[in-house]
């Protein structure tokens, strides 16, 4: 059997952060044997844990299946290798073997040392180039490329969850996202959140559908980004039609949104809003020209903040100001994503899991929905960091501004 | 054909309450014909409608079914009929052809004279006891009593929707029941709804389920019955339970209600809740000896606000005040909800619908959840008077008050 | 206050479809004034009933307001006008007081005769080319193009609902969409629907999300294309790639879809399958080299059924084969959705939307879906032809493929 | 520090079962300290694990939080200690530091032997009397029985989860009810498991809510009791109704279940069959007069399966067989639940979450709904051990049954 075995070793939060725990248990279903060779359990908070394995197989096939497995749950073999590379056969087609990345932080034991792997996402290829790692889509891949392959030399770290509690709201809920749950004081917490974040100078960015302007929750955002606190809007043309047509009639689909009656062939007002945004040239026209004065997309272009309209099959228009081409439009988000640390996702399944499958694991998550199902959807596709939040986002983002003004006027005096 | 012809005739507001538009659809339906003899389409607010028909069927049993039906809609015969009654043949049984009631105010011809029907709810049966017409369901059906059947000599008057917007929510908005609604402008209006019925005497009635308490908003409910705005509280043990822990103990579950962190062996406070009641023998004997000293429960006993606690199989305990017969229970829930002017339903798809089951069409009902399917029920099960309202309670009812406080601090100056 | 009447009149079956309650209601929530002047009812199921009114409003514009609202009901001025144009100012503009379109079949009068509009959609407008008027969407106006304005001389005419009962669906349930409905019953109808369409030579399109695969329904759409039942697909990305995941490597997303059970790694199916395809060139190519060889895509290849793949933001690649300008997906489409008669839109919100906007109210739709609100949604977005059945996919089409293959197998005989 | 603690062990399916995993983050959560003594990983399926661990906490109570909390999860200390008792000060009252049960199997340590405790639930206490321990609700108390009280002497062996895939559908799913899972395999695998689990001798029950017959799954339930495969039934009223309405009148609710539509005042139905039970005298008296001829409620009085209606403040009626006290319906709901080996629990939150309560750890229990929510809830509330298949009922069940008659046919050659 010996001629079947492997060791391996893992360092961290391992206990805190179920490293060990997910170690164990992939081994265990994988039917492969293991013995824990030393373990280190680290004392609160300043030492890590350190454990060695000696992983067995029935056979080499099963000992690379288990060893696979486990390379992704943060292990990593003693022996130290050297990664693999194979070239790119055509554009757009990765080799066979290709290592498909996942979004935690990964390192690769390249020319005799660890080289850290950029713009990580989740199921993405990675390319060398000019001694540079890079984290790819497929659509990148050019004749040539250099892609990393199998998945000897990698080293993939977890993020670890904070062991002391109380400071975070990411530290003491699961992420599942049930209703039952005191929305105060999460929307408490979520604005801590990003008053700390901006305060550090960190980046803040808001994903959000047109369910923002029909529960009356536009001006709450309009608000936040005058104030500083949103460095990005990603949305799509919903949003901005529904936002422009509520700054400049005062309905969103024709609903009066201050009160909540129905105009009278109101629905009309959408479709005027889409072609006044024509007529102007761009938002930006329309804000140059004072026919715009308000609202998100308003205050995005007077602020400087870089906002994106993804066009989607379902577009009225779409506006002038749309990448009706998703693929540029990928581009354009991972664009203002880059080194974000914290991402609203507020009433949109299909941008949030667009952006969800472009950030490394590291970044905070915040995803806010009134239906169960999307909020569960969000976070199990991947996006484990997420803290899903049922509630009705006409309610809650409100509250959450009200914290950020509160802590905002105690700070300025 | 001339011998299968009705004349029926309607007065109101035929039009705006959809009245006339569902008799026709009526007929229709059941391939019926029928010729307008006349009608008078009243001016606006002042003035009723009224339209004369003559219905002719296929022969005489399509003509009464058709009749049976748009009686039910408001139409009433031209011939004046005397009702018709039979004796129970025995105790919880009506007679077989018994007159299956409708929610909506109704009257009998008795006596060449037109009686009200008391005590109005759907899907009972009309005793005549002293000459009073009542409303009674089959189990307080005794062998003997006069039950009227057939459909002879009963108006029915339809609510009637009014024809002003502006001043009541209940006037401008489908019944529905979307999410993409603004909340706090829908907060605003149904805080202006329950404040005008308290300022005209009113009563208005709270139906509650325990996610009142998870979501952080009891605090809110137990301000409103301190205010003097809630006249009665319907619910089952858990809500009781459950404020109680949070009273006591600042859990609800086991999870700080304050900061969503969950108590280690947190489960244990909710069966100490429980035995903490059985020990000062009731919820009262627990507010008398001080130990209960804030929370909805509280505020109840303190501000003599009936309540009742309906029994379900799925309690812990029960409470000592939980009445564990269902019967009897919704004896006890009428007697509460008797002249009430407005109901809330707040998360709790079991008394909800329970209550809507007792109650007369005229009486507000708004219906608050997170989760749209249960309003759609609540909606649809035959209250369709009720406003619903698909939001998370735990920001919707904070609105909701802060908007009473405002308008109490106004007219208390 | 003759001043501000004007007589109009309503043709068809204006009962049972609802369109005498409709104007009728319009008239009042508008507060205008009405007198019938004319009302001749239509026997069952031959004749169509007529109606004419006289309006009045309490200024001109009072007025105006009211007959445009009415007019979108299938009332008609009995003051035949031309209608009137204005120019398109520049391309992609429309001008102000543009004709917004409803998605009924709609009438011009245009040269002292009426004219058939082209291509009806919901909210677009209507351009009049070489005397030919069609619906186009706002990116198709070019400059200097002659474009409707106001609301004279167009004439609406609402589809009707059928008066006789039993042979349709579409008859006798609410559109509103509940999961308490006998699902088995409702596959049949469904199945029928379906056969008889094709059996007269219709047309049936699917439009498609993932899901399909997930829930294990995807080899019953393959058997129904194959069988000629299905006359175009229309889908995203994700469909292609699951299908064919499925198709090649029997997993979804990793799952096995046989047995549910997960893939160790599985997940790296998806990203392999991606590649795969890229690899071949396109899906058709990965039919022709053998390499794909069953499936819901493989079936469309194999007997040239039309399928549009249109991008969005959130896909995976996307494959080759994906239109990733949404404008151009748009545009391909309603190509394949020229004609169609039936549209099973199942458990994708996004294509589904996208695909109501594009279709004349008189096309049949079904939504199927798990998730209420899901169905509600896309039934209250001005579909309202749309029958909503709530259930599980991988549970109901399989049951409609049973009956359809036993209707089949009758016919056969 | 060495006064502040102690020794715990361990034994069982550590890994696979996550026993291990839950106690090391228990641990570390409570910021306890902890180091392994021993520990002895089972070679696969034969052999158990073993580990023993040296607990440290900050002082003498946080030590003793500690170990209550990994006590939970099956630690138990290495110093044996005798179980402590305290008599009930009196009726429905526990001593206050009486030890809340889970449900797992659980063992006292009680005159230097371990005994078992019967009768298993989650959230009451334990009884001693005449030498035996069983689990009591709080309303079954005496004034001066002999409660457990703190947490020494008591033993807890969570369940098992198997390590051989394949066999069992409880082992390769996770519990937490997606929608997005091959229905067609689950509905094998369900039926598989009820088919081994009679065929071994074993006890299945369901509970379950009206939507059985309004989807249309009545025949099905009612022909899985006729070839013996159910063992009791439990519901509410409104189960009952429906399934006798259908029976009698073939309606549920006035809905025609073979074709959907609705008959005209059909609503009357349902109440027409309330006053029909209550003529008869009773469900088993209408069946023994030959009134009521088919349906659930029909099978189970042919059949001498149990049934129990547990009565709710909805009710209509409540049916004469309804049990109207809760607390006595919860006693009639434990006695058919004696000994159960699988729980199906079909469309109603409300007896499945009593039911749960009222469930050993080791029953299987599989929760199916259409609302994920429900599902979600369900299986959140402790029942960690259920299946939450999000799925249509009406489509669902029909399936279930048709691979149970598959494999009676197989057997019965």
């Amino acid at each position: 059997m010996s001629n079947f075995s492997e060791e391996v070793e893992a360092t961290g939060h391992l206990i805190d952060s179920r490293i060990i725990s997910r170690i164990f248990e992939k081994i265990i279903n994988l039917q492969g044997d293991f013995q824990i060779q030393e373990i280190d359990i680290g004392k609160m908070k300043t030492n890590k844990s350190y454990i060695r394995l000696l992983i067995t197989g029935k056979d080499e096939n099963h000992l690379r299946t288990i060893l696979k497995e486990i390379y992704r749950e943060g292990a990593i073999t003693r022996i130290r290798k050297e990664i693999r590379i194979e070239l790119a056969p055509k554009d757009c087609v990765m080799p066979d073997n290709f290592y498909s990345t996942t979004n935690n932080h990964t390192e690769l034991y390249h020319g005799d040392k660890w080289i850290d792997v950029e713009n990580m996402m989740m199921d993405k290829c990675i390319r060398i180039k000019d001694n540079v790692a890079s984290c790819i889509p497929v659509r990148d891949v050019k004749k040539g490329d250099e892609i990393v392959v199998g998945d000897d030399g990698i080293k993939i770290t977890p993020p670890e969850l904070p062991r002391d509690k109380g400071g975070n709201i990411f530290e003491f809920m699961g992420s599942s996202g049930s209703s039952e749950r005191p929305t105060q004081h999460i929307a408490k917490k979520v604005a801590d959140d990003i008053y700390d974040i901006k305060k550090d100078g960190g980046k803040v960015i808001i994903v959000g559908g047109p369910a923002i302007v029909h529960t009356g929750a536009s001006d709450t955002v309009a608000e936040l980004i005058r104030l500083g606190f949103i460095d990005g809007v990603l949305a799509g043309n919903a949003l901005a039609v529904h936002d422009i047509e509520y700054a400049t009639l005062g309905t969103s689909l024709g609903m009066n949104v201050h009160d909540a009656t129905l105009m009278h062939h109101g629905h009309r007002n959408h479709m005027d809003t889409v072609n006044a945004v024509f007529k102007a040239g761009s938002i930006a026209e329309m804000v140059d020209s004072q026919v715009l004065k308000k609202g998100i997309m308003y205050e995005c272009v007077k602020n400087n903040i870089p906002f994106v309209l993804a066009g989607s099959i379902r577009d009225d228009g779409p506006l002038p100001d749309v990448t009706t081409d998703v693929v540029e439009a990928q581009k354009k988000y991972k664009k203002v994503l880059k080194g974000a640390n914290m991402v609203l996702m507020i009433s949109t399944m299909l941008h949030s899991i667009a952006t969800g499958n472009m950030l490394p694991a590291n970044v905070k998550v915040v995803a806010v929905d009134i239906n169960q199902p999307t909020v569960t959807k969000l976070v199990d596709r991947g996006t484990w960091q997420a803290l899903g939040v049922v509630t009705d986002v006409g309610a809650f983002l409100p509250m959450v501004a009200q914290s950020i003004r509160k802590r905002k006027a105690n700070d300025d005096i």
